[in-house]
């Protein structure tokens, strides 16, 4: 990414205009969703699948004990990419959003709701001076009253509906790929074997999936409850991928 | 859009008036309005229309779920141009004004008060420090009390009334078409044709409307009540357009 | 306006003082008001009357929907020059003003007063950082206890009386019509004349005032009120004007 | 005025020191006061008078409205001269002030006192961030217990007593006039010849003091009271004048 | 005073440390005191006296009514050099604070403490930022349980005891007086005759001190008071001084 | 580490994104812990031992008094590199929250959350104006419910699990040491042998580990409990050491 | 000491951290400690001592009655070097904190816990915007249960224990010296020759100590107290010293 003389300033001060229209600062925000850990999420009529990759940086570091895909509530789920401490501050409000809307309406929050409350905390820190706006791009999948949901929530605090998304390093590959290979129509085991899929296909030659750097989480119409794999799981699906 | 010397540095800064009594960055607000999908609205004496279009920016965005006009009240509905979180933010606030009035005054709120509340937040947004300018234009339209309304409010807080409108990527056009073939008396079905046909102006060679992306929303005189159209209502019209 | 090596950064920032004892931030707000629509008031012992004028900017602009000369209370009125949405919030709080004095004291307040409220907000806006000052002049006038009163206030907060005062695009055309032709003793229907015919003065060769663009409040010593003219009295006197 | 290389940026920023320890922010309010319109006042042993003068800015200005010597409380009155709008300010503050005095003790405030008051608040806004100093000053006089008072306050929010002190466009004249003429045992008919004649002396050749552009409030020892003089009387007094 | 290349901008900020270890404001607001009229005190061990010079700037100004000297409470006084406004707003707090101690503790405040509730905020105003250092520097003065006490307070909020000090235009002059002919067991004329000496000995050539242009404070041991000498007391003292 | 012209001022403002999606001031805190001392954590399936590094910068500094390893709970205990005042805070901090879960649920808080806990206070001090982000990174390690965890807290708020992790000057060779040596397996002598292994391995020539500038900490599986060694242990433990 | 073009403007703002790391703001403070009177701490098993230089900077300054030890409680007390106006602000902080701790818990505050109090209020001043640090280091001895404490606190808030420390203009020299002559088992009177002997070390040829100038305060392991020696004591102790 380069910037010419056109950006002039307009880039180093929070929630300001430039000439044309955009905001500096959440554009550079998304440079740092760029450069995260490759994250996706599939959405076909009887599943959501949602993978986070683990890159084990350090030889040292305890990948297994890293979190990449949370709960929110029974019926859906979450992964990001970029910033992992800004994404660890919107990953409580919505665990805490989702709650206390249990408690007040004694029903499961909608998927659609939820990515909304998280996107207007996303769009205040892009209006008000003196905060940054937030790092991280979310993926928001589950599963409500038997329709199957996926989001994508932006630095901006837009967010979109998708059919399959791929973010961070190897979005762009990933997409590629799912582009060509997307179907409405799989079914629960299919759906994750594309997403797996898609991720294998960001990787360099040599590098391999393994159990300990995915994680995988899912939820499907049938259950519409979103859990995560467990490594058994993983394992066998990865043999199965090859 | 080109800004020469002149500029130097009245730009930069948020609510300070320029040598020449501009508000740069209210200006430049608008350009983010100007770069937004082409929204429209269009006003005869039996109806009024607002339509929406929804580019599907990447192949697996899943357009049918995307939202473009929206309900404020039974009787008035608005769509918008530019950044569409910053759209998100005032639609609440308009959502929640028409509600509070109900519950105030048991009546529906008026659409000219609606209007005006929905742009005192973005004038307030102009003036004082710490904050940006809401980087959006919103078309709001309905029927007040058998009378058909229709406004456009900017992001400097200025509200027109009109009788139709275009705004986004497709506003000059979209507008030339209008200023040729509006008039007061047509039909229900008739101003529906013209706004369709109006945004169908906006078209490179080769593009086609679809139903996946086009938004209606409508409030007749004889009804007083906005509402979205179905698929199949969309699909009826765009075979109508040919 | 030209401004050379002098102003030299004591215009950027707000409620600063150039070494001249100017401040630029107040003198580029009256720019603003400069490029606004022409607005004009007349003053004579009989009668005071508003004017205001509606550019129709775009053929699709509902003029007839457009406010221009403004209700303050039933003995006074107003018009304004200047950002609309900066003239919309001083007028809303003329409008709270009067009805809490009305509330409080039981008796219409006085216009030199409610002048003196708008112009100490505007006042405060010029002095205290964190905000601009108000991009807009108001003509503000009515009858006070028998009296016509005629008050113009500037984005600084000051405010004079006048016998005639128009601002805005055609305010130099239109006062230099004024200065000429101005006499105190005119009757109600003269002083309309008068106040119609140094608006026409700032027309264009081949422009001409239409009941559609012309908007007329106008208060009476005999009866105390202020009103604005019906659309047929505003074709009535244009008829007269020719 | 002006100001060489050693300024240096020391003059844009509020409430600071410059290397020589001047408030660069507080002498250019002071350049504002210099360009407001002749005010002065006279202090004898039988009498304080305060004189303001009104220049017809505009042919049309409604010169014998506009109010330049104000009445504080009964004993007490003041003229300024700098931004209109930030004397207004002060003024009410003022009055608030004696008539808060009055309720509280039950006594007039003591002028002393009531120039501390408003020199205070002046000083603060010197000292502060987010505030520009106030550009104007004050000269406030009148009686207290039988004895004459005269004061000037500056911008800075110093105050001194003065025999006699003249500010503004002619404040230079009339002050060179005042030094030649002054006398402390004038009767109160002798101090407003005075106070007259030191404002004519600041006239352009061709120029001429008329009743309705000469305002004059005096306080005489015997009486206590502080009061402007009516147009009969001024009139009267310009006669003798010549 | 002469910044070479050196300051290179650490004296534009407030509450900001220079690569030396220095506050610049701090040091700029010392140069105000500089400017200011000469004030002086002398310790021994029978008095404190406190002279202030006052200058008649203009030859209207009531010097008379200037105080100079100030009276904090019954054993203790004070006078400044620098910014009179300042100085006004620091023997208000100084005076409250005297006053509030003897209704809480029933007894006079020690003028150590004194000293330093005054020194407390202006060290204040030189740690936190939207304000500016106070650019004053107060001397104070009086007797406290029957031993004479003297202290200089400067803009920093330091304070140190003397013997004898002189601030101001004339405080050079003055201290090189006092190093050479101050002795600790003059009496309380030889005392105050030290003082005027000092002050005589920072006049030009053809100056003179006057009863007008001196202001004497002085406490002795065995009154433990503080009075200002009357005009009578001054005229006598000037007179030996010769 | 070198800045070519590729920061141009992205690195001088808090909480600011640069082009490339980098925060500078969270990078450069960082920078603060590589420079502090060296501190390591080693966490084995039956033990996990802190320890830090005391230098005796100055002949006189009372190196015995220093602590560096501290108890935030029976369980848990942490070290940092960086700046020791900021660490301090944060330390605090944790001991609080400890005793507050304590307090509150009557159990031990789990290492995950403590962890997480203090990682948000850093975040949140990357993300809003007016405060530096905090430049230390703690080792928080410990014995949950009889799991040995390990945790590095970085300055951007982000924190990740170990398996042996060390910071500071000697970071790096301590690292490749215990990459090359490291092994799950380690009973809690071996462990405890590794860590200073690890740490002698960041030693120049000539330099030898003392009790005195070595602090251990350890929690062993069995006890559940977080010790510090005393002076004999460690002497002992060095001595083995050779 | 000597900023070549590496500080490029990191060293402007507050609380910011430069590449490398580093806060100039908290490193030019400390200038300001280095630019102080010579102050310094001794701490042997029986005593701890704490000297503070007092120099007669003006012939006229009332050495006697400058405080340069301060007693915080019965059994602790400081000394500082840098500004004098922050120092104090810490001691009245110290002072409170050590009364209220009496109050609470009725028993002595401990030494270490004292010290980070005072080092908590100073780290605060170093992160958050709007304050500058304070620009003074505090040496704080005592006797805490039988115990001898010695500590310094820096400008950023770190504190460290010392057997000896010396800060100030002379700080370097008093420090080699201690270095040299340092032993843990002197009694009380060996402990006051050897500070004394420190500061000796630190003067220019021709200069001697004067029980004027210098300012002792001691607590022993026996006592258990903290008190400042008398005129006496000092002047005897100074000619012990020759």
């Amino acid at each position: 990414m380069a910037f010419g003389p056109a950006a002039m300033g307009y880039d180093r001060a929070i929630t300001i205009f430039s000439p044309d229209g955009s905001l500096y600062q959440v554009d550079y925000a998304f440079e740092a969703v760029k450069k995260g850990w490759t994250t996706l999420g599939v959405k076909t009529k009887s599943a959501v699948v949602i993978i986070g990759e683990k890159k084990k940086a350090s030889q040292l570091l305890d990948v297994d004990s890293i979190e990449k895909v949370y709960l929110l509530d029974d019926h859906v789920g979450c992964s990001f990419a970029g910033l992992a401490s800004d994404g660890r501050i919107l990953i409580d409000y919505a665990r805490n959003s989702s709650l206390q809307h249990r408690l007040v309406y004694d029903e499961p929050i909608s998927i659609d709701y939820l990515t909304k409350l998280i996107s207007d905390v996303k769009q205040m820190y892009t209006q008000h001076g003196g905060v940054r706006p937030f790092g991280v791009a979310l993926i928001v999948g589950g599963v409500d009253r038997g329709v199957t949901k996926l989001f994508m929530t932006e630095p901006s605090g837009q967010f979109m509906p998708y059919q399959a998304v791929a973010i961070g390093q190897g979005g762009y590959s990933a997409t590629e790929y799912l582009e060509k290979n997307y179907r409405e129509d799989l079914n629960v085991e299919e759906t994750v074997m594309l997403a797996l899929n898609s991720l294998k296909a960001t990787l360099k030659p040599g590098e391999k999936l393994s159990p300990s750097n995915v994680e995988v989480g899912y939820a499907t119409r049938d259950t519409g409850l979103f859990r995560k794999m467990s490594l058994e799981e993983r394992t066998s699906y990865l043999q199965k991928l090859g």
